[in-house]
């Protein structure tokens, strides 16, 4: 990992990140909840991909860009991953302000593209209608502040508990990017009722101004949970399962 | 496998079932069955995962973890899996009440969590509705005490053979941790109708309590079949596909 | 796979058979449509699996069970894929009668379980209920005759060739197991409307009788038309793909 | 990659171009909007495999061909990634045209074949029901062309990055085939309601004349975009992800 150019990594944390929000947070916006005409005569045939094709399009944009270009950069495309990475001793501090700026950019793209491609439809409803995350009343199915917190952070320590636990050294890595995309698939499955899930910081702020709506305001909560995650994570992985020693922003492993 | 720590492993267990049980039941309690008004007007919508999506959030559990940590513990995550690894001779008897009480500690802390998240939302129902399993008028489709019982052993001795025979020597054991995921995905999306689906016991007791409505007088089913299950599967493989001489609580293998 | 014991392989043939059957027509019987009253009030909530979660649990059942016992037999499960392994040169005519004879014990065996587990349910219905494969008005959609045929020994021949090409010397063999599962989950998605999908005389076989409804009287098409599809596919493979040469029977290779 | 014969490398294409089409149109064809009578009295159980399944079901068809022929020919099954290819410097020029001719012909011969089967059950109308791609009125949600343009650019140059980052020299390239295969599903995740996406010109040309209904007279654009997405991805993965030079044609790596 460590032999690419850091514009290489750069670009693909940039690259990854626009994927992972133009596929997941796409796939929501797009074909979630289609309504087709039945070949029989119905009117009424549910064709949407629904909430389990939408955590399945998140998982695979990782699974897919994490074997194309996770040599180069670790392939993270969420700054609660960097966090957690550098807390964890896979990477170095002085990488993380980098990273996390490619990464919010990358979103930020991709949502700017998003909100091109919907509004070529007519009728698009851009207010509401851009995936974003929320809690109390801008939660899917209504889920109050503090169970949002707790799910975001549990879910987020758990994923960096995988990321970790697949990227070290006994683990068989070549199954990393595929292990850690379908943790974010299963992160879905269970959390898009209770906040649309982030557990992903860049993801949460490349929609959040497009989709307004309250989102800009409920924003701090989509870094403080996922990144308090990413901390715990990255703290509890050597702890239990390594040698037991922090080894914080340590450059030599991985 | 053999050369972690002794808490290492008990804490492997513990993190492995609790995600089992945080995710598996997390996604049926929150997820399954979620309506939401249709983009085009239509005011039913069904965007829930479904017994689809919860067969899924099972296995993808166990990939996860089992990549992540299975090279600490082996991976089990159910009691069941440790008698049937101990019957196949894989691992001591010793190791197994350690493993057991990791299991169960780890699943009672999902089901509180999930208590604590699904109380998050107004008007949530916890008897109930915390995913226990069940037979007779506990099974979600009606069926009988044997019915369950044939069931949940026959399953959890084919998940023994697959567990047992990924795990062996001479098949390709990298892939091991997703072929028993999905074999748990399968086995589900044959049984949640029948018993909402066990096949391990500390996934049944740590929800059981808590969604009371039955579930606790019944709980006895979801040990006695799946570790039925489990003996059957770990006697069958050795006899049918080793050298057919048993090894039960061997220690020198795998 | 020349290393087994005979009595080790017929069982694997048997037990893995016995898995396809049972998982996949179980998964039809048992999960493909249930309907559950929503949480929120609505009563007609759709949660059952469908065809896609039908198209998966066929696949899985190939999944796992090759990669648990595929190292023994091959893992073939299916009449027509031993006898297109014999075509195309992978064992040898005088293994085909007895894998033959442990997939359709396997499969009545796994047709006989899933009705005792059916019958615990109160009003279940045998006839037309055991997941029977058809053509014209047993067609679940209403294909004809020449249309069933045309598609089963098409996709047969295809599913030849993906055994075929991901089993021999130079591509990745630890994936077959994955890419012959998904193939056969593939299959499922495209023809289960048409004919319920066969392409496997033992799994047609091994619910036919217990279906009755016009199944039994149909069965000659279930395995002629695999039966001609795995011949074409054991011909084609070492034709286009191999060196031109027909090796039929041949048992030095694989 | 290369010592195989061209004749085996364009028969690869051509039948892995057929399955691709046959596989993912006649999933959409056949199987996308089922109804069936519910096992409880309802009338109205949805048992199709909709979008998702759909999605599912192409990119099975890669996953599935790529493992068993894409070791002869490569396992592109499409003219934009043959495009990409070279523009990568993953192969020459003059095996571009036999590519591009091969794989036409196979999806052409894959859309016979889906009329035949579809034209077996009483009722099909071919006009309007084989699954092309459009735009505009023909788009199956509405969207503009300049909408379709800019999604199917885009979508086939991540295409391409993940093409070429999974079969690079540093990534683990065993996982190519699964990682382009669910590329591929994830693409349709997104896009479907969008183009009935194509990112594929064989695939929509083979299709579109037995379409009709206005499919051959948008059929430029699906091959203008996936081409220019398959340039841009070509030319991208070299500048950022290599050494930054172009190698257009070379034949030198891979």
């Amino acid at each position: 990992m460590n032999s690419s150019s850091p514009v290489a990594k750069l670009a693909a944390e940039l690259f990854g990140t626009f994927w992972l929000v133009f596929g997941g947070c796409g796939s929501a916006i797009f074909a979630a909840k289609q309504i087709a005409m039945a070949t029989d005569g119905g009117d009424n045939y549910q064709v949407g991909i629904g909430y389990l094709g939408v955590a399945l399009a998140f998982g695979l944009t990782v699974v897919t860009m994490a074997y194309a270009v996770g040599h180069i950069s670790g392939g993270h495309f969420n700054p609660a991953i960097t966090l957690g990475a550098v807390i964890g001793g896979r990477m170095s501090w002085k990488e993380l302000p980098g990273y996390w700026i490619a990464q919010v950019v990358g979103g930020l793209l991709a949502g700017l593209l998003l909100l091109i491609i919907a509004s070529g439809k007519d009728g698009f409803e851009r207010i509401g209608g851009m995936a974003a995350n929320g809690y109390g009343d801008n939660s899917p199915d209504g889920y109050s502040l503090v169970a949002v917190l707790i799910a975001e952070i549990l879910l987020t320590a758990f994923f960096l508990l995988v990321v970790l636990g697949t990227t070290g050294g006994k683990a068989p890595s070549t199954f990393a990017p595929l292990a850690i995309g379908l943790c974010l698939t299963l992160i879905h499955l269970i959390s898009i009722p209770i906040s649309n899930t982030s557990v992903n910081p860049a993801r949460s702020t490349a929609v959040a101004f497009f989709n307004g709506d309250g989102a800009p305001g409920q924003l701090w909560m989509f870094w403080v949970a996922p990144l308090i995650g990413g901390l715990i994570g990255g703290l509890l992985y050597p702890l239990l399962f390594e040698d037991g020693k922090l080894k914080i922003g340590a450059t030599t492993s991985s």
